[in-house]
């Protein structure tokens, strides 16, 4: 079977390297979708064995056996470092024998490097695509990723059955390095959405109104947001068990300032929400999730902390 | 037929005081549902006297002739002091002859003047309802408006069938005084919600993203919200024409701010949206549509301004 076959076909090999929650939860998928996941792999060798064993998958002893053993490669690394290193000129990097494979680069690494990986996967005659994930580990296990996709329109092409099984939406937004870009900017306006809901339901509390009904009005007005649907009662109730947490709601802020900064732009809300996301990891609130910025703004609870 | 009569009765008798662009379409939906317009006044009577022969309305000399052509008044005027004034202590204001009369107050105004509103009705025999509007004039025209209603609950479901023909939905809030207090949050998280989103759009134009591709993506991730719908593209194409103004904005965000420093909190989302919607004032833009706070965060559209 050839590797462009489709990934519905029973026959496509897949393989996951780097097993963190969002690779182990994107390979227990697959299999689950009846995929043969025939190869996992980690910089920490006993984190990839565990997946392995628990889908009936190898752990090869290098990349490039990574790479030999599968048709589709799926990428989920930690950083700009990490992607270099796999997609290295060492014999057993993943560019091994990479001609006719297909690379699925899943981590939030910088647009140069994206760019680059692509340009190295193609002089060995493979295909690499950009996947950036707006969604975490839950929607990772469930198959509800969305994906922001870029690279060649062919690899995306080709892409797209055994990703249909990983996403409930999915969306090409161009050339390689542009996924990450995408991303940063979904989650700064989401960050910016979130920290201005907290605001208002902060407010409306010292004001003391029913934060039920103040939410049900702001649904049915201008003040209505997605972040409203998924942190709203959260913030009331102060249920802030992790999804995407404050420190990661900083990091992602602090990307798209820079990326402000260096295009000239003044974006005075953006610093606004980077300081509260970082006010939040000085106080010690960097684990809770975003929707814990509502610790600042509710008057009686910040006041506590103090 | 009494005044507590079912507003879709054919005989209930309805009147509008204040016939600026909101009363003026208010009476004229009324009027096309149906319901008996039978006064209308303006401190402007000139202004009264033009939708008084649109729709076949009288103009009354005194407020107490209003009072007593009408089951139900419909207030909207400017400000605390003419909300004081046409509910004053002088023998021809809406108070004489209030008994059994029902008044609708839709100004925003201060919480404590509808208090008092309600207070001097009531000590005459009437009952009064705060009924808050989140929409604009587009709205009163079509009876679709969103109304925020504070009160008496008898005095709530006495108004009800008549409201219901201005708006396309509404909801009881609290005691008078409660519905301009959710208003004003409404608008406050409306105009972070807008000043985020010029954000993330002014920087996407800046990397040189589809902003199309980028409204879409927003709009099935985090980054969701009621203004990416009404003004995402109006931002993109510059569609500034005015539903509700910067400068309504700047002075909506200055109320709900000095709201929050009474109550002591710091909101610095809201200052920092306070601080955009005042620099489209300072810089002569305070007359485009909210959507125009694009103008600031898109670099090449500023710096032409320089």
């Amino acid at each position: 079977m050839s590797a462009n076959s489709d990934a519905l076909s029973a026959g496509l090999r897949v393989a996951v390297v780097g097993t963190g929650r969002m690779g182990a939860n994107m390979a227990r998928r697959l299999k689950d979708c009846g995929i043969q996941v025939v190869a996992v792999s980690d910089r920490d060798r006993a984190l990839a064995e565990g997946i392995a064993s628990e889908i009936g998958a190898l752990v090869p002893e290098t990349l490039s056996a990574v790479t030999a053993a599968a048709d589709v490669v799926i990428t989920v690394v930690s950083d700009d470092a990490a992607m270099l290193e796999i997609f290295g000129e060492s014999p057993e990097s993943l560019l091994e024998g990479a001609s006719g494979k297909l690379f699925v680069n899943c981590a939030t690494v910088s647009p140069a490097v994206h760019r680059e990986v692509e340009r190295r996967v193609e002089a060995r005659g493979g295909s690499s695509l950009e996947a950036s994930m707006a969604s975490s580990i839950v929607q990772a296990r469930e198959g509800t990723l969305y994906l922001m996709c870029a690279g060649r329109p062919e690899a995306y092409d080709r892409a797209k059955p055994l990703l249909g099984l990983l996403s409930s939406a999915m969306r090409y937004v161009g050339e390689a390095g542009r996924a990450g870009q995408v991303k940063a900017l979904v989650n700064m306006v989401m960050n910016m959405n979130t920290a201005a809901l907290a605001e208002g339901l902060g407010l409306a509390d010292a004001l003391g109104l029913n934060l039920g009904m103040v939410r049900e009005v702001f649904s049915q007005t201008g003040a209505s947001s997605r972040v409203l649907m998924t942190d709203g009662e959260d913030m009331e109730k102060r249920d802030h068990a992790c999804f995407f947490s404050a420190a990661h709601a900083a990091k992602d802020s602090g990307i798209a300032l820079s990326l402000a900064k260096e295009a000239g732009l003044d974006l005075p809300l953006a610093a606004a929400t980077l300081g509260q996301y970082s006010k939040m990891v000085d106080v010690g609130l960097g684990e809770l999730d975003k929707s814990g910025i509502a610790e600042l703004t509710f008057k009686a609870r910040f006041a506590a902390r103090r």
